[in-house]
């Protein structure tokens, strides 16, 4: 870190620490009325980014309105009361997040993604709830539906009218949506679409707004017409009359208890011969012609199949990052206590030391508070991406571009919610006995955080479709696992990785430059040597890796077992990958940083983030050559002392991670 | 591993795969009635250990009555049926497990951890309250109270006619007892005790018993006697009338909703001058004569308190096993789950691939298998020591003893519960969806398990009171954490480290002694190598934090900053002690199997569990120059490898970890 950098980092102190509140310039307060430190609210401008205006309107209807629920309410009451609230979101005018404006929505993509991670703050069931309805039912209809079909039913859809349901997984599939077993089979006869569940393992389950509320459902199934199979398509189909029976030949079961998520209501759907008129299945990317033939605008069925999927990625983007907001509202909640909570005397001090003041509890918060600052940028990068890929016409749309997007969203999806459900737990603990008190508001975002590893792909399976994506440089088609085409992909067109850099390109171009004059092989806080170590390590990884698939690859009978050998390479290759994407990430959102003092604490958590994931990675640095032991051995010392450094800015950190006091629901804080 | 060796393995995995499954002598079924495969119930004989027959019976009891709570029923039920299901344990003949036989009680000290270890396999609530009341408030009379109380109280504890309370925790010290603000005043005019909390802070809370069942507390406060303070002392304070409604006096909350434990009825308790007859004072270590003075066996105040606190051992060794109980039957689901779950085709299969032939999958659940494995033998060998202290009378113990076994005992129950919270959440992702339904069994285990890293103490201080064990040899009276005592103990009586050998020591002997005739620097597999690599990493870690303590704690008024600076230092030291002794725990586990095929799975078990630990740590060792990096390398494909090796037998290794199939409770499992 530069000198300047330095002085104005101990501005950022000084100015936190009360000799200079007032004096830069900051309102000190968030738009929902919250007084905040002026270093906490440039902080939290810069988390909030593109979308920071969404961002205040939503803290402003949350903080106002009746979103935060009660933990002891029972599965009936809690599911109740998620619904109610759902209808407070529609109320408050988050209706149309998303939408076209052809129907009155906002015709922002990327809005509805910030809806989703900003309700996240208030209540995880209403999050989800909103998700399945408007993200995923809503989504299905206007991603996959004509136009026609999305003036017919997207208004509904937005006004809370037609309660709707994704029925994608059912019991014997769930990450493997290819071989879902559900039959849409055209009837010719009466212009029919027939649903239909073959076998018990066809039951469609887990599926959200099912139980109680759903009125109608996005129906995943294999079409059928005039013999023919092409794949996996989307059906609409009626659930449940006025009087919310089920419709005939519609069998609705209720999941029951979860590990959390009471609010939401999942289910089961099973459909014997369900019909419905030809005209409600999905078709903008084929469908039954009035005549009764088959067409779709894409002749490969394995591309029509990815391409649609390809469209619902908002989806895992919004997994990913409401996940991180759960993270930082544990975060806010432990780490405010740990600035009030004492325990323990100590030679020297008046009073019984305050939590935050051992080094213990700084290495348990503050390098989780810095990975939470990351992914904050990591994930405003990809709503900014998502928004300028797919607000664009579908013909239009940069294939590779999209590829990419649907890559680095399951990335992010499986880093975000594993970074959740690790550090909420951490959070828990920190907070004792306390912590585990369902009115202090841990214990209820740890159960209802859970299931974001799991939902919209599980991190695994996610994990290794970014691998494959990396060493196929998103050219070729992918699928959810394609083993032997992973393999075959790998030993066909993998001639050596060249690591793209992210949006943040000019700036560490610049950070490379600077290093070039002034090398320093002492120091572990280079920013210039955190960037190579996060390129060579991700390189070698993906070099080696497709080394070790190219020469495994040529005999096509044992692919399984070349796949399957390299697994755990691959699931190292694409962490290694979003490791560098998140990095880059965070220097882009300092560059963007206008305030000195604040791009200066910015700077110092990322030296942060850096060092607590190169610390848990220098075994395999050591090994490959890539980091003498003098250096490794000073990453933990040099954790210790930044911990110390920031140790002061504690407040303003949490405050800039934009959860506001209103929401932070935990009794304990009040007293 | 010799040749012999390996060719014993071999023969298990053949049995295994049901070539030879009757010729090996087992019964091949648990006394349950669990049919099990032969390598199973020898497995499940080894981790049994000297209490294999308390196990049994517990087995069939807990197979036998109505001890699965359904995860759905709401807090008021939980708590009805838990209360039922301890009375179930009383009347199936358990009540008397760890009294006296003075009073009817089997004399086991040991017999009343087992117990609790094994109700954690049916119910953690259950558990939890069974150890409440016979464990820590009969525990509390057994262990401080005069032989004249123990006749007077532990009939009524056994035979659950006075449910009772723990009342240590308050709202303001939880994990600093000497803190603790409730006063027990000597009122000679009346010849009573004067309970009574003089803030709100002085609020017992999260006491197990007190929102609904309890009739008594042993209560924790400061004792003053004409004037004097005489520090920490129980006294026995009745709480309820005979219609449940609170005494005059007694404040009782309800602490609501929590993370898990759901049938546990957690409450506060506050006392407004509450008065008790002086005979109520539980009194082996300290209490007032007839005539109004104080009187002690111990003479010095703070040796006093720890005794007092040490012979309360018990409740750690509890909380660490039946932790380490609820891991083995979250990995016993997951695993069997993994043995019958497919997902994804694969070039060259017929089926889909089974969940557990996927590499990833094996590096999830089969290290940690191997991990519950170790932490069984450490629980045993812990379980034998408690018994061989603690079975002497007071006088005639070994302090040294006694010392070490509280020391391993905090290490233990930190490292045990560590594990299960993790373990506990791979297992529910490793299930996906159907993972977190309630009915799977792993959410509801998942909550329950969660506090057991806090209550019992937080596991960062319990690490840190074995760290000072570990600094004074186990010879200084130490504290809940007293830092400057720490530091100044470390400067003064720490001239380096001997590793003392635990039970282990012939055996390890033989294969040290072994290494030496046959060295080999290449393989990663040679436990001989094992050994000196965990003995060097905790010699090496010890020597340099007391090496760094000694320079730091020359300085009184710098005591805190001192001991604050190493604190992370001091959790290595703790971990890496433990993780010695757990090795060494298994070797002895090995060592005590007579049968050649299961000590061959034993020890590839035992390799496993070694390489996870030192894949994680390689950075450390490749630091300080204890690993070449071509060794290093090699550690995770043996790993791989070893896994596959193990794959085959999964089953057994599962029903070797002593879940009998009764007690699973995953719907899943049922399909």
């Amino acid at each position: 870190m530069s000198t300047q950098t330095d002085t104005a980092f101990e501005a950022a102190v000084e100015a936190t620490l009360g000799r200079d509140q007032t004096a830069r310039g900051y309102t000190g307060s968030d738009a929902a009325g919250e007084q905040i430190t002026p270093l906490g609210a440039s902080l939290r401008a810069a988390t909030d980014g593109t979308f920071a205006q969404v961002r205040r309107e939503l803290r402003t209807t949350l903080a106002a309105g009746d979103f935060l629920r009660d933990p002891s309410l029972s599965v009936d009451e809690a599911r109740a009361w998620t619904s109610n609230a759902l209808q407070g979101i529609v109320d408050a005018g988050h209706g149309g997040a998303g939408f076209p404006t052809s129907v009155g929505g906002d015709g922002l993509v990327a809005s509805s993604v910030v809806n989703f991670e900003m309700i996240a703050l208030a209540d995880l069931s209403l999050t989800v709830k909103v998700g399945v309805h408007f993200g995923l039912f809503g989504g299905a209809i206007s991603n996959l539906g004509t136009e026609e079909q999305i003036q017919e039913f997207a208004p509904q859809v937005m006004n809370l009218q037609l309660p709707g349901c994704f029925a994608m997984t059912e019991v014997g599939h769930g990450s493997d949506v290819q071989s879902l077993e559900t039959t849409l089979t055209y009837d010719a006869d009466t212009d029919e679409i027939v649903v239909h569940s073959p076998t018990p393992s066809a039951t469609k389950t887990y599926i959200g707004n099912a139980a109680a509320d759903g009125r109608m459902a996005a129906v995943f199934g294999q079409l059928e017409v005039a013999g023919s199979d092409h794949g996996i398509h989307v059906v609409l189909v009626p659930l449940r009359d006025d009087s919310g029976a089920a419709l005939p030949g519609v069998t609705i079961g209720d999941n029951g208890a979860k590990g959390g998520l009471d609010g939401v209501d999942n289910g089961t759907l099973a459909f014997d011969q369900v019909r419905v008129p030809r005209t409600m299945l999905l078709s903008r990317y084929g469908g039954v012609t009035a005549e009764g033939t088959y067409e779709s605008p894409i002749e490969n069925p394995n591309r029509r199949f990815f391409t649609m999927l390809g469209t619902l990625v908002r989806g895992r983007i919004c997994v990913g990052g409401a996940s991180a907001q759960a993270a930082r509202k544990a975060l806010s909640i432990a780490t405010r206590y740990s600035l009030q909570r004492r325990q323990f005397e100590a030679p020297g001090r008046e009073e019984e030391v305050l939590l935050l003041d051992y080094l213990a509890h700084q290495r348990k918060l503050l390098p989780a508070i810095a990975t939470a600052y990351a992914l904050a940028f990591a994930q405003n990068e990809l709503v900014d991406t998502l928004e300028s890929v797919q607000s664009k016409p579908v013909g239009e749309r940069d294939q590779t571009a999209q590829r990419e997007l649907e890559t680095r969203a399951a990335g992010l999806k499986a880093v975000s919610t594993r970074f959740a459900n690790d550090v909420i737990q951490v959070c828990r603990e920190a907070c004792g006995g306390a912590g585990y008190m369902a009115e202090n508001g841990l214990t209820e975002l740890r159960r209802d955080a859970d299931v974001f590893a799991t939902f919209e792909g599980d991190n695994t399976v996610l994990l290794q479709l970014l691998a494959k994506g990396l060493l196929t440089n998103y050219k070729e088609m992918w699928g959810d696992l394609d083993m032997l085409g992973m393999v075959q992909a790998a030993a066909r067109t993998f001639t050596g990785t060249v690591i793209e850099r992210t949006a943040a390109r000019p700036a560490i171009e610049r950070i490379m430059a600077t290093a070039q004059r002034r090398p320093d092989a002492e120091t572990v806080l280079e920013r210039a040597w955190h960037v190579t170590m996060f390129e060579e390590r991700e390189q070698h990884v993906l070099d080696s890796l497709a080394q070790r698939l190219r020469t495994a690859g040529k005999d096509e009978s044992r692919a399984f077992e070349a796949f399957n050998a390299t697994q755990d390479h691959l699931l190292l290759a694409a962490r290694t990958h979003m490791d560098r994407v998140i990095l880059e990430a965070f220097i882009a959102g300092i560059d963007a940083c206008e305030d000195e003092e604040t791009a200066a604490v910015l700077n110092k958590l990322c030296d942060l983030y850096v060092l607590e994931n190169l610390a848990a990675d220098r075994g395999w640095f050591q090994e490959h050559g890539r980091m003498s032991t003098a250096r490794a051995k000073a990453i933990v010392p040099a954790l210790n002392q930044l911990c110390q450094e920031l140790r002061p800015l504690a407040l303003p950190l949490v405050e800039g991670m934009g959860v506001p006091v209103q929401l932070l629901q935990s009794a304990m804080l009040e007293d």
